[in-house]
């Protein structure tokens, strides 16, 4: 969902959340406990969103024009993203002078984000009868030395621009077998590799293959990480206005969908992002509110609600 | 589907085989090389079948009365397990003094059998988003200490009542994973033991524990082996008929049905059991018609067909 007030300001500025969530784990109903709200979604992001749908309806007129965008299938792979379909689609929808992304960043101004990518990693075998499998190459077996270098890597911490990103490789799944009487002769592991955004997706793929090394890898999905773009004058005035010091991103956010075309986009919600995904997922509701009064005195400054 | 003779013979004979194979793997349709049946099945069992088959229709008057099983469900969990169906249900229509089990052997008669359980060997972890990994425990990377023992392991060869049993632990299963993005919480590997017939399944069960120990260990099928029943002389005289020297059987078969039924029981049929389930799983037609000539024979002698 797109929705744009036209009111004929000098500047425009994207308010953008998804509204898609991880699978639950045992987390919902959502349920108070004081002033925190628990469960599937708090942090990863519908407070964030929360935030732009109460800016959308108390501030009317404000000093910048906005462009509300509301999408789907952030937390599925990268083709189906719903930011990207519009990017593709209807770029015109999304232009603007800065765009600011929702995500939670526990209220901090979070500049750039890591890459990310998807390979599978092949390793073969012979089928057999498992009661005679030494006619047979067990291919589970031989995964072992891919879950062995994957337990062995130790990931780099990359400085661009000033913030330093944390990179991770790590298994986000594991198939293999055909029945349960048959030495199997495959098993795919799929791996993740979160890069910082000094490396394109090229060479982040080519890591990837050096570090499995001997094994088939190819690549499932990916997307590009965003260099932190905080010297550009639009993101210095909302840094300016909101406060703190801005940190890299470690996540992948669709800021670098922004940076695609060609505008500058910071991170910037409620809720501590180490709680994404989280099976303890949960947010203060004062912080909600208190991301919500910094935007709205950014975009009302001068001007009244 | 069970048919049997009814000619008031001294003695009744089964001849039992399943129809099911394992999943295909490229290996149809069947195809002949020269005196090579190619293909899913050849093997396991249809050759057997074939001979069973062509013993009904070409000996209507055997010197024993003859019982022939034809069942599905072989090659899947036991529960399912056709023959065991009918053990449970009729047990009337198995009774016999003495079963051959057409399964590949060879045409080697082979007593008894190993035991096979399987059981899934669960990893715990700490789901987390993937890109700050260090919040949560990956589960898929702890696997890696279940691969190790198993890479690590080395199965032992059992004497039982003078035949040799080689046992097997293998994995024919792992699955983990939650999302592309998410460090999985879960990750289960499925073992399969092949045991001497010295162990009960209770006692398999409790060594495949001590091979795990430390992870969450539980048994999801089983099936008890079966010592070598040769010195019975319902199996002493077949043996004589179709000559060879016997060897231990190192998968599990029905025949550890009929053990419990109370009927000893032999492995007797064509094909190279160390390509059942092979995806080059083949036959010499040749060895076929053997095997049918030689039982054949011993259903005969003293009789015209």
């Amino acid at each position: 969902m797109v929705a744009r007030t036209d009111l004929g300001r000098d500047e425009r500025v994207v308010l953008a959340g998804h509204l898609d969530t991880v699978p639950v784990a045992g987390n919902l109903p959502t349920r108070w406990d004081g002033d925190l709200l628990w469960g599937r979604g708090t942090v990863d992001m519908k407070g964030g969103v929360a935030v732009a749908l109460r800016l959308a309806a108390h501030v009317p007129a404000p000093n910048r024009d906005l462009t509300y965008v509301f999408y789907d299938n952030e937390e599925v792979e990268a083709a189906k993203n719903g930011l990207g379909r519009v990017a593709r689609n209807h770029p015109e929808w999304l232009a603007g002078d800065f765009a600011v992304l929702l995500e939670p960043t526990g209220s901090v101004v979070e500049g750039g984000c890591n890459g990310t990518l998807r390979a599978a990693v092949a390793v073969p075998g012979t089928a057999a009868h498992s009661a005679r499998w030494w006619m047979g190459a067990n291919a589970i077996h031989a995964a072992g030395e891919v879950l062995d270098r994957l337990r062995a890597y130790r990931p780099a911490e990359v400085e661009v621009d000033g913030l330093v990103y944390r990179e991770g490789l790590n298994a986000v799944g594991i198939t293999g077998g055909i029945a349960g009487n048959v030495i199997p002769d495959r098993c795919v592991v799929t791996v993740n590799y979160r890069f910082a955004p000094d490396k394109s997706v090229a060479e982040a793929a080519d890591h990837v293959r050096k570090v499995f090394d001997g094994f088939d890898v190819s690549l499932t999905d990916s997307a590009p990480g965003a260099r932190p773009g905080l010297a550009h004058p639009a993101a210095a005035s909302f840094l300016a206005a909101v406060g703190g010091t801005p940190r890299a991103k470690d996540g992948w956010t669709d800021v670098a969908r922004f940076a695609e075309l060609g505008a500058p986009a910071v991170n910037y919600g409620p809720g501590d992002p180490l709680l994404a995904h989280h099976d303890e997922e949960r947010v203060q509701v004062a912080e909600i509110e208190r991301c919500e009064q910094r935007m709205r005195a950014w975009l009302t400054a001068g001007r009244g609600t």
